[in-house]
């Protein structure tokens, strides 16, 4: 992770959230009081975005974090994660900002690690796609590792996705690829998305590296398994919903892509508990 | 809305997006390529977020949009919501980064109508809380809205919100409300948090102007709001689960709070479709 | 105060004062000069920006600062306020920054403390508006409090403030208030601003909280206060000079707003005095 | 002025002043309202500030802005200065910001053009300081001029001003000189700032351009004039209230400068009547 | 390229050239005053960057920019590339820095396009480095492929490049492979640098895409171009001056990368000429 | 150096090069790794930029650097310069930008001591031009000091320089230059561009403070020296390259500015060896 990025990030979003200050605290707490409080698990889960909320807390200033759990550990109802400890304005005024971070993260770690669950026992990975929060896309990318899953593109400069609307504007999937070909000869990888056994079969008389199965069902997809026969990368993707994994991975598919654990999503319940003043 | 916001939140979109630009698009479609695309709904909801949509390519250029349906429109699987029209580079390398937003966005306020219909007859009005993705409050807060819905404090700066922290912290809610009204004596709404019948009986000796009921069960609700009598403003919150709606609203509270309606959302799914070349 | 956005503020201060570097201190001071220097009112006033003066020292770095003085105190001419101490260029570099926003600040909480003191022995409460100083809200507002006065509307999204040209939109002022409580039924204060005995009528028949009395004469003033009769929070505005706050508190008002406050402030002199190279 | 700068300070103050919106306005006003308003000066005064006012509507959007006045005229109480035309909400809107800026450039013009008055008939002229609002100096640099002043040093990077601590570092002042011929032996003046009549003899015999007479009295600086006999530049400063300009001026100094004009101003009374619903 | 990250650079350039605006050019030129001036070559040379100039006039504004060559375009001393006609004043603010930024381009492809030559006949392709200018990467990646050069890694998250360190902590480069392969296992390639032919041995069983063979002699990388034998992309770095290109290419390796072409690069003279008032 | 312009340039330089993470590094090395690694000059030059390099490593956090050599000193091929010690990730993950930058502020200060050498024994000065590499002048100007150089303008902002085009606006020399004395009377000098003997002449009859000979050849750059004869400063321009240098020097100018000491520079070859896992 880029720490600059995510300052940026935390910067932005205590901004939002208390422009000109926190009214309540400011005006309720002294400035000089200082408290402990334990951050506490309210369901299962994983762990996920321990350093972001370290880092919320950092630019505040004035905190120190002790840790009872590690980043990716499985959490349990009523665990206790970790005691935050300092001034007790900056303890409240953080606390929000500081939770929705990491509720956000490890939501994202926990949905992932349930997706990953049903491919134990078969070779397919499950990915994620840019189908992520506008503004927070290298949090997500990092949670859904962290989740044991592994990232699709970070950007669309990082390799080619070769989709339905770039085919039709180069009148074929081997023209289309030979112009990527063309324009970045090595160091990105080419992933052409193919609709039909017509189009994989097209695809296999090129240089793509990867055929991504788009919207296909579970006969179509053995079928395009059996067609490519391991000569390309393929990856299923498509409304992958969770009862679909396990019968997609047993096909053998490499990689499994899936929107919805990054656009849909639900917070891991966490909150912080017993303020004690000290 | 504040549009020097979103832009700002856009172009960070598009950056992380496409730092070093979308590869396949400039070395697949030609610069003066142009094209019309249609925008999709692909399941049932209510569309929020087109001129954030709007703004999206009015940053990137040349295009044109033209809307068949309007903000807060209840859309249905399969209706065209817009047809898009212009450079064909600009239109696919934008295409991601619109749609994230106009999904999140309708996806919020969809949630939203569905918790709002079930306070149908009744006074109480469902609103959301601060726990919105970070650096995207803004955006969250108005399609809560487009849903039908109500906003809480947009910040920590907004109102007073005292919490048991603070009450902690104070000694007493008497002690904790005299001093939040000293400190901004009028333009501020004064909002307890209490957990139980004591404190609702403790809070309405005080000038607080809103009680807030925080994961009291059904029967404590009533009793609460028969305390109360219509001397507060009432709110209830703490996991208030779309199947409890129905029945808190009956009791009578002026508002019920739900964190879910921004940090556990499904995203609406729309996309674009039918590109043809012009 | 959000010190995330005030860090903001001092760093463009700093890059508008020395984008190439300070040019004198840099050719004239050894890199490793050491010096202390004593901050020094030169007129009566009030001490407001202590924090801010800190931070100005902070971000450049290797500065200590010992205050004498606390803040909201009452300074007398001569008097010393702190002793800085450390690279001597450093000092010198931050030197007119720091002392701007110190000055700036003083001389707000100086003027406040001077309108505030007219108040005394009455229920009438002093607070700032909206004409503040462009990126400098934070703390102009901040210094307002800490001169002893308090604080209107932060900003545009705070409450409604329903001016002549909202109730001209409206048709009048029981459809203005009518539409403010149905977009934001709670948590944002109503406040109407009225401008004759008719109007004041009129808006004592809505659910507007706060009575905005503008540019009303002393009589005119009399005669909305006895007509609201304590149903209403009653705010005295318009051209609230300081030989008008007396008389204006005297009749019993909650708060009389005066924007000069904010706007037309003389800076309180301060300056840094007798530096000893250590 | 470089409005790319400028534009970044609007956006700044627009973002304070509604971050989430302006709720009275959207709830009140319809979307597509359109109105005229009258921008009208209450109180005489120098008009400055008018490119940047445009800036804000230019910034906001949907506004045309026609000027009956130019950039430094005099204008008088009830003069009407503009029309104001377009969205409703945003004419609305950007309100209290666009005549924030106006109010405060046009008050600093016109406390200029008082000082400068003064030294009619004289060669002297009337320079502003680095005494300005952080982060606005390149707007009130900019209204000095306006007003018929001129500008002293922009920042420290732009000439030498060797001050009594540089001057202590160094040994004398002409160490301090030659040390800053070294280091810009041209395109930077090097100016000195001298308390008595020694330190000006001792100048003398350096390379500086400029004297600065700080904080002399009346026959000092008329001794300090024939003592350096038209050999060097002089600058009369320090505590130059308006009371002194014209016997200052008299005695023949070339500038004199006052941090008055940008540390302590009166916002020049501006503002919008009359709209009218079109 | 990422229009947005590309303003921000110009809005940076323009700020750090201008910040208190173009004393001269105000000073000198009315505010009306229109012009044309031409643009010409004043050497040979390859064209790159027009659309970034015109970005940079675009900011300004009231310019319009008629061009007579094309990007990529081989230029000869004395052509005329455009003719620029609008305000006088904006065009004499913007002029040094379009220039700058078309003159680095334009310079980085014209030493492209001079290394690019010498492979013709040869399947070896040219890229450039992440030796390129901070803050400035996108701009200099454009331009090397204008000169006919391709593009090694955008960043350090673009794809794995495995370097003597990271072997070194790893113990082998088979284990730093399996690592990388483990972390992302596709759509990232693995590039691992080696410095002898035992480490090509080494890399060569396993799953590594591309071998970079770092400041090996000719013969080295003959010996490794054989012992490879096509199972790998071969990358050619270290050191690779103008006058090993074609002896290295001839050798048939598949890349050659080269830092020079970003981190020492002389700018193409271009310049603005006969400026004619309208 | 203004240090808060450069943490802003080192930290776009960081987002540039790692905005999702150095993914080689974070996959292959141990979170905890520690190293120490050699900084190592590869070539013969000077050392410009040491501060900048320290403040790379700041911002990434948990590095030590324990400099041999010191700002200025003069390389010799295989000096080590630096141990660099601490977290192996962060170590590896900033090497390139801390590289980047040193190389290029080294690279400048030895192209500048090479033309500063061949003007020793006359007074004339080597100065740089705002042919700056967009984005970076602060540290470009820094650099050329440490080479022996001085600085002419950082911006438009800090004096005049009239050019051929301003002075066809204002029809002669004459008038321009009366037109800035009249704009700012003091403290920014007014440099003329002079491209014969004529103008030569007509701008010796001005307030100018500077003539600067553009283009001119060596017999009338001698020319014009004997006819200014010490009553003007005189700057040699145009095309200075270091074949010339010594002639011009010797012809008794008081500068040459010379633009490829920024635009078209080697950067330094150095180099980060000898990495030890601690």
């Amino acid at each position: 992770m880029n720490f600059i990025q995510i300052d940026e990030i935390i910067k932005k979003a205590l901004t939002e959230d208390s422009f000109y200050g926190d009214i309540t605290t400011e005006s309720l707490i002294d400035e000089d009081s200082k408290c402990i409080v334990d951050l506490i698990a309210k369901e299962d889960g994983i762990l996920a975005g321990q350093e972001v909320f370290n880092r919320v807390y950092k630019l505040i200033g004035n905190i120190t974090i002790q840790w009872l759990k590690k980043e990716g550990d499985l959490l349990r109802n009523k665990d206790t994660l970790a005691y935050i400890k300092g001034n007790t304005r900056n303890v409240l005024t953080g606390e929000r900002i500081a939770l929705n971070l990491l509720q956000k993260m490890s939501g994202i770690a926990t949905k992932t690690r349930r997706f990953v669950s049903l491919t134990e026992g078969t070779k397919t990975k499950i990915v994620c796609t840019r189908k992520t929060t506008p503004t927070l896309r290298t949090l997500e990318k990092y949670a859904v590792k962290i989740g044991g899953g592994s990232n699709h593109r970070f950007s669309l400069s990082d390799s080619f996705m070769i989709k339905d609307n770039h085919i039709k504007a180069c009148g074929c999937i081997k023209e289309a690829v030979k112009k990527a070909k063309e324009s970045y000869p090595y160091l990105r990888f080419i992933e052409v998305e193919v609709e039909s056994l017509e189009q994989v079969q097209e695809a296999l008389n090129t240089q793509a590296d990867v055929l991504m199965l788009d919207n296909m069902c579970i006969s179509e997809i053995k079928e395009a398994v059996k067609l490519i026969n391991g000569t390309k990368i393929v990856e299923a993707s498509g409304n992958m919903t969770i009862d679909k994994i396990k019968e997609v991975a047993n096909i053998g598919v490499d990689f499994i892509s899936c929107g919805e654990l990054t656009h849909s999503v639900k917070a891991l319940d966490i909150s912080m508990k017993n303020l004690t003043l000290l």
